[in-house]
């Protein structure tokens, strides 16, 4: 009974009645809808905080869908997606997962880094992700068929994958496939600047900065700098914080542990703030 | 009793009322046939979405049996395929699993991805693929004697064997066998034409195209692109989407992740949609 | 209590009224009848698909003893042989296993591929194959001394033995051990023709092949034909499918992947059948 | 049920009365207000026994929140932060974790040495570190909003981390980053000296040997002496003890067991004891 | 609960009427019986079937103690000595386990194949094998007190140690050791005559038979022939089976798999009954 | 359910009405007290049967305190140290566990070959072994503050240590430690004699036999002679036995497997005793 009483890092969201921010880089959107329109399940691939989470959000929202996103971890099972039957007041009673309730709802399912998740919840997907688009509950004796409205969204970072963590060729074969990076500077300034509510010309300079960061050679890094990171670094620097240190701990330590890969960052960081 | 509450990825089909689309490319249908007849359990080796799962409901409807499809994983267990006793209403009654009740019906069982499964669901299938014919129900007491019309069907993807997960020789030298691929040209051709609705002679290019990327020299890819992928691709451009990004994120992006691999599959392909 | 509801793969065969069909190829029946008289365990070593099964099934026959048949596996445990308690409408019950079984009875308990079984499960056989021949039941206080009609038989497949699971030393050296292997040339036309219904003289050939294919020099299988799919090739022919094609689905496919290793089989069989 | 009746290794500190005594070594103060007051989760990074736990303590007494740490361990699940249901007189009852009590009344949660913990507690972090701020509780069926007065702390130390244990860049990319080290001598004399009892002057040669010995070149250490054993050396040497033996025990042992390895150290140590 | 329902391999035998053969090689009877009387425990090493067992039982019933034998295995955990709280009847009672019950009732003890257990049991030793000579209950609140007549064996068989299963120093430290090897060749004549009933001046052939297979150079066995097995050849000779063929069914096949070194073996036992 | 039902090894020492002897070596008996009046965990490291467990036996006496030893194991979690609910009787009762009970009870507690322990138990120690010595028990609700009396005591075998199990750095630099050997000569000659009841003239030889085996060169042992291996080889001559065999069967068959180094132990022996 132990993993029905687990917590699972599932949200649901509601029809949205804001639709979040988001800038598009390329045609995404297009392609986003084109693959709602017909039916075909969608795979998302990119580094960490280059926007993935925001862009299923802004979609579900401009598709007036609700959204049930799942962060897949080691324990997470493929009846943390289907559901199960719990105890409650001495009754066993059936709970929906969020696979289960986004079928039913007509709603989009988002498992986010799918490759953290154990092998048997890819296997649930297939019958989902073929032309069959169901969903059986041997459980429950019902097999969902999948309405129109429904749309299944994946993601990983390639950056992660090994041999023992990856998405079998069989599951990843069965997604339209869409590649994602940071965004253009012009397009991540706006960004920097409507989250953290630095000034626009301040924000240019950091952008910059950022992309040299990213393009370092001879740096081992397993993560570059995110928008995310900085976002927060703009934040401290708009509370007035020395910008040199902002940086450094916004842009650099969480990246790394190691004096020298610190110090080599450090030193085009002093380029900019020094 | 936290596997009984687990979903399992069981799909079961009642006697088909349309038989499904399956272009034979050889005499496979007759090969099942003679099995079927003189009940020979049967082996389809093949790769990802080629189409035995296609093959076997086209032969379950076309001999007019119950087609009972489990997906297996790391987690199946034998008595997810034979049953077992579910507290239900404060009561414990049996449950059949979907093997006991493709006995019970005489219907045809497909075990998809055998090798995936755990090692004590092979040794069930043991007596079920001798001259016995039988399988022991130890919980309920009773011995199930195969009908006539019970088949015993599994698959395996022999790209994906290695040493961790393989199907013990004991087990394999149960089975008729049958060695799956991709159609030859003008099948595929015939088929995604039929999935898509993209008209034949805009179909003819893309599987030309497919047979070169199959055959690409110093690619490598853990698997090729499967008839699936082609579907996806003709749909889109059904769509009205641009021939090469259409290829690019359902012929490239679910296939690899590295940028040498990806531009090396590109190039063939704007040979055709540049 | 997960074990207590999995389906174990036991078979229990009552005094048989009829003999099964066995072909003795030396002194194995003798051998069998002076280790039962003289209560001396036995251990059968040698490939899938040889006979093994067959043999302790004609003996028990023979012997006018019930015969209990355990294929063993990698969740087999000490108590799936000797019984446990188990929830029955709210009563808590012994339930024998079938070593329990074949001794209050006393019949000949058959462990099918012991190498597979849990390392408990050898432990408990200590005390019955030395002079005590006794089966402790802690959990009942009963200490069952087994009488002069039980016997022990187990068996193994010697080219599946590796550090991982091998039959300790101190468990084999209580065994008198027969080596298995298939059967010589004219014997097995006999089986093959009676099972098959396929004419003899259409039989010799294909042992014939079979001989060839087991000898053949310079390729690596994991195991040879053995005469079960003779059997299915020797069925598939008489129903009329060509040769050709009945050996290849049969004697090639069945035993291996590797284009390779196919072509050196079927360039043999090309030699009879082509 | 097991888990819910571990022993987890939490500690919960209503608002301190009293602020606890913390010598900051830069603007650390100042940082943690900031990130408190934009609400950025924070991460600490440095050396066992350096005065991170002090500093959050410390932190949290001055901006008068109370203070919930957990030191992580391998068997640290999700569901120890945030909660479950416990049977409690037959009674299902939920109980909250410190993360989610930290949530609903405004706290600081610590989580202290993040990499010992397990993969999903990772992931429960990440709703909450990025602009939604949330915690779903599935099972209650609530969405927790964090308010502004919580903050998310986590440390780890860069010295252990290693390939199976380390933090995801997922997730250090969540966090503004302190780096902390060993105080200055001056700052060292003077929280020696407070804590041990010992006078300032003879605490003054004992923190010039502690720097000698942290900077030692050609030693295999896995850390260097900690301000807390400074203070253990300091309060046996304010017993009376030897002070070449009161070093011996406080800062030679527990470092090392390597004979060559204390030689080094006690050579250093004598030529200010000896 | 699931182990609280497992079979164990325990025998219990109570004083002895009669004392079990038991031929002497040295002065391993007053060793052991000087052991007993100062209360050492004692550790026997040796080849399987070399008679450890059987001198084990042949002391305990010469000193008139009841003998409680555990054979060890994998899943062998200290519950299973000391003893557990089991569900009868709604009631949970505390049910001792051999090791206690030899204490309360002034026994000997014998754990076979000790490195075969799980470590928590070695540890179980610990206070029972220095001056304290107590076994804390810590589920009933007791804390036995070893009576003068309480005697702890463990035995192994050092061929058998790895890195992953041996007998901690810390443990080994513990006990009296004596090591055992195959008796010499006139005690072994009159032991495997007396068990076989073949007339004696037939065993000895057999016994010079064993001495040289024993001591056979270039041969790769993990363990030479037993007396055990020295006595199921002599039965089957006894039983009017060729002698050859007898040898080479109990003294090489339960021995070896690999054709060279069963050709070995039968080389030199062609020279006796060739 | 079942950690609740195992037994563990902890042993339960009231204040000693006698204080059991222990001959000191140097001034550690001082440096305990010290310890124990300034609230100062203390780590003990040596070898195996060294007498860490009769000194910390002593220290408690004369210091008139209840003596909690726990012998640590693989399978040796947080909660057996600090307490559990348990069912009794249909209640669920609260049991303090050994640490628990020593905090209650102003006693020492004693971890004995601590780095065996699972990794969580070490993290319950650490809010015990800094300035605020509390042990928060979530499960009742309390947080305990360790009483003046109240002292932790940790040990372990640096022989033994490996990269599995060690004790964390942030864990050793908690404690004072000191570090034990064998005790020298003429006190080893006090101990023997008086633990065996062998003459103090006989003891002589013999522990100048264990200095020259514990420091014989080209000999490669896990462990050298313990002083507990001389008190049973002093019994066994004391009780008449031949001074080579008791020697041979305390000082060199307890020790190691291997012919070679046994003969190498054995020249040494019988240089005194041959």
């Amino acid at each position: 009974m132990e993993t029905s009483l687990q917590q699972q890092n599932i949200q649901i969201t509601p029809v949205a009645e804001e639709i979040p921010f988001y800038l598009p880089v390329g045609n995404e959107c297009t392609l986003f809808e084109t693959a709602y329109r017909r039916q075909l399940p969608l795979l998302l691939k990119g580094p960490t905080g280059c926007g993935k989470t925001r862009f299923v959000a802004h979609m579900a929202a401009r598709l007036g869908r609700p959204l049930f996103t799942v962060s897949c971890h080691d324990d997470l099972t493929a009846a943390d997606l289907t559901g199960r039957y719990l105890l409650k007041g001495g009754e066993t009673v059936w709970v929906d997962g969020p696979l289960t309730r986004a079928m039913r709802e007509g709603g989009i399912c988002y498992l986010d880094e799918i490759v953290e998740a154990r092998k048997d919840v890819t296997v649930v997907l297939h019958p989902l992700t073929d032309d069959r688009r169901i969903l059986p509950l041997e459980r429950t004796g019902e097999t969902l068929r999948a309405p129109d409205e429904f749309m299944l969204v994946i993601s990983y970072n390639p950056g992660y994958q090994n041999i023992l963590k990856s998405l079998k060729p069989s599951t990843r074969q069965r997604f339209v496939s869409l590649s994602f990076d940071f965004p253009p500077g012009e397009v991540e300034v706006e960004i920097v600047a409507n989250e953290s509510g630095l000034a626009r010309e301040r924000c240019i300079p950091l952008i910059n900065l950022a992309t040299r960061l990213r393009t370092l050679k001879g740096i081992d890094l397993e993560e570059v700098v995110s928008t995310r990171l900085l976002v927060y670094c703009a934040i401290l620097m708009e509370e007035g914080l020395d910008p040199l240190q902002a940086a450094q701990i916004t842009l650099v330590e969480p990246l790394c542990d190691e004096t020298d890969v610190k110090e080599g960052l450090l030193e085009l960081i002093r380029a900019t703030y020094g």
